[in-house]
């Protein structure tokens, strides 16, 4: 990173902004604002039905897993929270871990259960959780997120994403209506233990790892089953679980318009749930996702600050900390695209069917480079200005491996 | 048709069917009272928007479309009911129609209207209809609607289909929310001005003729738009409507799990809303869709009179008429082997998790033969056993364009 | 099994067949000489990337494979043949292995090499394999084929099947032209080395385990190498290894019109590489496919000997053995099924534009109930009438978790 | 635009490459270079299915298409070529058409012709044409071929694009085999009477006209025929014409690595052939296809040269011209980009395992604004500086409907 060259750049970009009435200040400030959670699971290598390959220097409990991401929020600053999988996260000593993550500036975001794998638990999760047609599975599986709930409670966290796998591989399988009510009462009782300043975030997916039938197949059921919750229950949109053609930006903007958004989890694919690092394929999809977020917040639709934000992603064939410097990135600079679009120019062209003006409004934006507003952020925030750069040059995965070993996994998948 | 076959295979089916408790007169009758309506432009050729090619013989007013539907009645007594689109078929004489139909046995099925084409009305719907912008073509396609609904009180029609193709075909033009909520007062005119004992059948699709955003994609929008609007607004299910690999038939579950299915429109697919003659390509998904609305009919979910029953394809290589025909049989056929399935038995391997025997139970049910069931529902209607072969022998689509000329070309698109 | 039910069907399908001048005994006897391989991976419980539920007395070894295999072959009479894996089947005493499996009456089908894991080989196939830009990587790849055909050799196989998983998971880690490059070239330096009375079976497919690009995603690029390897290198299908909505059955006359056709695995999906049960969500495609691989054959395209048939699917929560006898049933169905279309007929329709005539004709032998012919078949063989009903009855799956244990584990995914 | 900013800008951004070895002049003379085909369809406005909505003021003849297209020329500076369309552009005087064409410094770009549409021709191309199971059709289309090409010739097109609507709506219509043997044949009679120094542009697509089965459906096929052609013979990329989730930019480089790729047809789209502004949608997508591109013509892959550039689009909604201007420059903004890309970093990065790096290689490219770069092309060509500005301040298409008529209709779909 060319320090001048920045300056520079930085300097003509904010000249151009206020020229058009836009404060690069302001943005900036609103760069810096802007942070995204990151899973404990990211941090290990993800692998595929076929294998796994290995990373190295994976962190081997929950306070290394803390440490990588107190490394990413010093070098970043785009990152404050950790969003914990249970049983894969349960920590020993809550004070303790707590402790360390204040020290590193990190708090908790939104708790993750478990129903879709069998870890020792009494009843197989084979023939689904929440919806299994025995009711002793589902009241095993209500017990699990209860649990789950009373760790969050212990870390300070104020929220339970449920992704619920349950779903059938063959037709005949499963009994649809049934399966969702199951589901549904199910999630009436964790709902009922939830803290009153909890939120329950719903995800919603097509398929896999059931490949006929899943129980939360679209952002239709998630929010028919939320509606039926109360209102702290909404819907979570993983950018990854959509049928193909997806219009994804326009499902956030309907779930804004019922104030039932609940949070992201960000990644991005070309072919179904591929886990790739965000904005790596898509990039101008998610600049038009952000559009709406901003929108819809700005309108009143819904409000900016009742939506969570995370990365879930998985890092088969990266070192997961360089791949999350790349997420972070990508998504501050679609959100600072975003801020740039000229809305009443688009609105104008909205009302008068002027579909070319309006597409050039958003090109304007998009095509405009926001790297110096994200670097002067990240700068102002006391970050590095390039962070992987910093990242490689200070040999971290090295020191990594050095210390936790070439062979140390991660929890998780 | 060998009658002493047909005789002999619907003896020894009968007697298998009885050896496991199902009695054959009983699916005989229900499968004759199985009815399902013929939309008025389905008798005209299809064509796609690289061009037409003319069958010959069409239908050249609304009265020579009635009289295709007798004719298809007569032959197959699986149809008994028209479906209506307003502006292609206007009554001149709305009694003398009715009157028409009558004496064909045909009735007014639901009403369909047309705000996706600019016929010459004042203000264009180029930029949409009732999510536009502009108030007064809101106002205007309202008033279309209301019209449809007059001309259809006046046939003794008792629903209005809306097919909205509102929506838009680059990011920026049009504005998610807003439209949503545009369309969603637009219905709720139209809703209000509706017959206490009609319904509203509201589709969704998710692109074309609008390529980027389509008003209501899904079936969540159009679920979500009618509870808006009243007990009478329910969710119509066009089979061609869907996003690649969509398993349309647990939509049809969870719509009547609310009670939310209005109907269907009948057809098949490959690509996309292809319109091809419905059980031509996936045959399997179409019985699957039948065990669903069975089941549910069955188990109290929705009443099964409530749900209507339509065909909509585009025959754009075939002679309507035995397209039709093709259609009405593959309809019956999926419906008499849906009819088959052995539901108790089904309901006990769902809750044993015996996958393998549930799909045991589904193919045992799909791979028997029905075709003497639908046959001597036909026959003991006063149906032709063959009805194609009927057709055929008979020349009638020569007889059609002796009298209606080779370039008689049916009004619709 | 109704005995009695069986004699009657198959004497009233045979007097119908009978008077359209099929004879059903020859049909029969085709059925019975059509045999498909089982895959030594499918006889444990698959996973997903999310996890795996065992089934209980899986194989813990080669030779108990082979018993599981021999098992089927005795109930179904439909598999004669084993395809086994290298690493997860390397024969510790390969005559040993050849005179059980001769005992069981299982030869060895094609062998199938692992280049998409890592197992202890000095270089890591995380970035490729035959693909991989350092030619070490290359080599070593290219040796542990050879290998392969080395144990194949002693057992008595004929061909080599390369699945090749490489690719890149991001845009720019592959150089595309170069990784087809060195693919080519080192499929040459296997072929090369591979016996005059071999053929190698390539693979394509188009995502999983790498989510951006696959260097052999089609089977046009299986195709372009094939045809720089030579006469006995062909395509393999693998049913689940497709886009969205491919038509499959026109990619089989094709890849025959070239005569290029290596073999299938059959299995089924929804959604992408589901590996489901074949024919347990698409009856209606795998028979278009059988009606491509009959015509191919009998108009000479393509010889019907020169085909492989091998099942490739992933039992996630089946039971293996189960779901090889219903997979082996649809398959031989869909045969069945294909081998009813009357030929001449349909060559008649396509010849006079007749659409509504030809796919009459398909479904006239798709409605066909054919169990009669298959069960028959089976009887004649020596196999059961009721193999599902047989291995439930006999509580097979009971005997083998007594012998082998709950959590014995098959080698494999 | 301001021009201030213009110079500051582009001066900033010269240095920064300039840091980097890369010379703004050497761009802006490769941009300036870069010019792309534009067809005479698309100067009307296009339509779906369901209709079609008029622009105004389109080109009644194709004096006055030409007319348009030296507009976009002289505006834009990127195109200096028409590609026509027979019969829609049938010249009644070749001599003139080619001087008036030369006046506004337009030549002739490949011809297409055109036997998806019957316009009066003795047989009917329904059941299709190169394809037909009838000889005499199949004669006709060749015919219709042999035309074209005279009618190129006499204007000085070296081209002639064919892109074969044939294929099937149901099972069993058309034999795949025969069908495509009997193209293949039809094609070798076409290529034989090609000017030597002609190329013949073979285009593939899935589906749509037909929606079962196309004879040519994916780049695979339309090579096999192509090898049989002869050398001049080659594959044309619409990028509209591909399966859900295709990875086009890996086509792109498999065609260039046979020396295969015939040119492109440029357009956008989310679901089908949507035929959007190329650019609208998926811009990154745009961008590595020109990745390819460059890197196989730089690599000695195949000849940049020998590649033709067409837009291909159809303006539903937006006024043809201002899409067309909005088109040439996402193409041209996507060229520029990835002629930015520091290919021996990404390479070293390849051959390294380097994935993030490889990323950060692209995105160093993608996520510069180089407007400057394609504006300071535009304006030393001679072109306007902000060419859509341009053409709305001086109210060119309010000119053009004062001079055609509101109701113009330009022929084509």
């Amino acid at each position: 990173m060319n320090t001048d060259f920045h300056a520079r750049s930085f300097s003509l970009l904010s000249e151009q902004l206020g020229a058009k009435g836009i404060k690069a200040a302001e943005l900036v400030s609103r760069i810096s604002a802007f942070q995204i959670a990151v899973p404990s699971w990211a941090l290990g290598a993800g692998g595929t039905r076929f294998g796994r390959f290995s990373i190295g220097g994976e962190p081997r409990n929950l306070e290394e897993k803390l440490e990588d991401i107190g490394l990413l929020s010093k070098l970043t600053k785009r990152t404050d929270a950790v969003s914990l999988h249970i049983p894969w996260d349960i920590p020993q000593d809550s004070q303790a871990v707590k402790q360390k993550a204040a020290s590193l500036g990190i708090s908790f975001d939104a708790m993750n259960s478990n129903t879709f794998q069998d870890y020792g638990q009494p009843l197989s999760y084979k023939m689904g959780s929440l919806s299994n047609s025995d009711s002793a599975v589902r009241a095993q599986a209500v017990e699990h997120n209860l649990q789950v709930i009373d760790i969050g409670k212990s870390l300070g966290s104020k929220g339970l994403t449920v992704w619920l796998a349950d779903g059938s591989n063959f037709p005949g399988q499963a009994h649809f209506r049934k399966a969702l009510q199951w589901t549904t009462e199910s999630l009436k009782e964790i709902y009922a233990e939830m803290p009153h300043d909890w939120k329950l975030l719903l995800e919603y997916k097509p398929y896999e790892p059931n490949f006929y039938h899943t129980v939360i197949p679209d952002w239709g059921t998630s929010a028919l089953i939320c509606r039926q919750l109360g209102d702290r229950a909404k819907v979570l949109v993983d950018l990854g679980h959509h049928l193909p053609n997806t219009n994804i930006e326009q499902i956030v903007a309907t779930l804004m318009h019922q104030n039932l958004l609940a949070g992201f989890h960000f990644n991005d694919s070309k072919y179904g749930d591929d886990d790739l690092s965000t904005g790596s394929v898509k990039p101008y999809q998610l600049f038009l996702i952000f559009c709406e977020l901003i929108g819809g917040a700005a309108e009143g639709a819904q409000a900016w600050d009742s939506i969570s934000w995370m990365i879930d992603a998985s890092h088969n064939t990266k070192d997961p900390l360089e791949d999350l410097i790349q997420a972070l990135e990508a998504i501050s600079q679609a959100y600072a695209k975003a801020l740039l679009v000229d809305r009443e120019k688009l609105t104008q062209c909205q009302n008068e069917g002027d579909v070319v003006g309006a597409q050039e409004v958003l090109q304007e934006a998009f095509l405009t480079d926001v790297r110096p507003l994200v670097r002067e952020a990240r700068i102002q925030s006391g970050g590095e200005a390039a962070p992987l750069d910093f990242y490689r040059r200070e040999k971290i995965r090295e020191s990594l491996i050095a210390k936790r070993g070439k062979n140390a996994q991660a929890s998780g998948l």
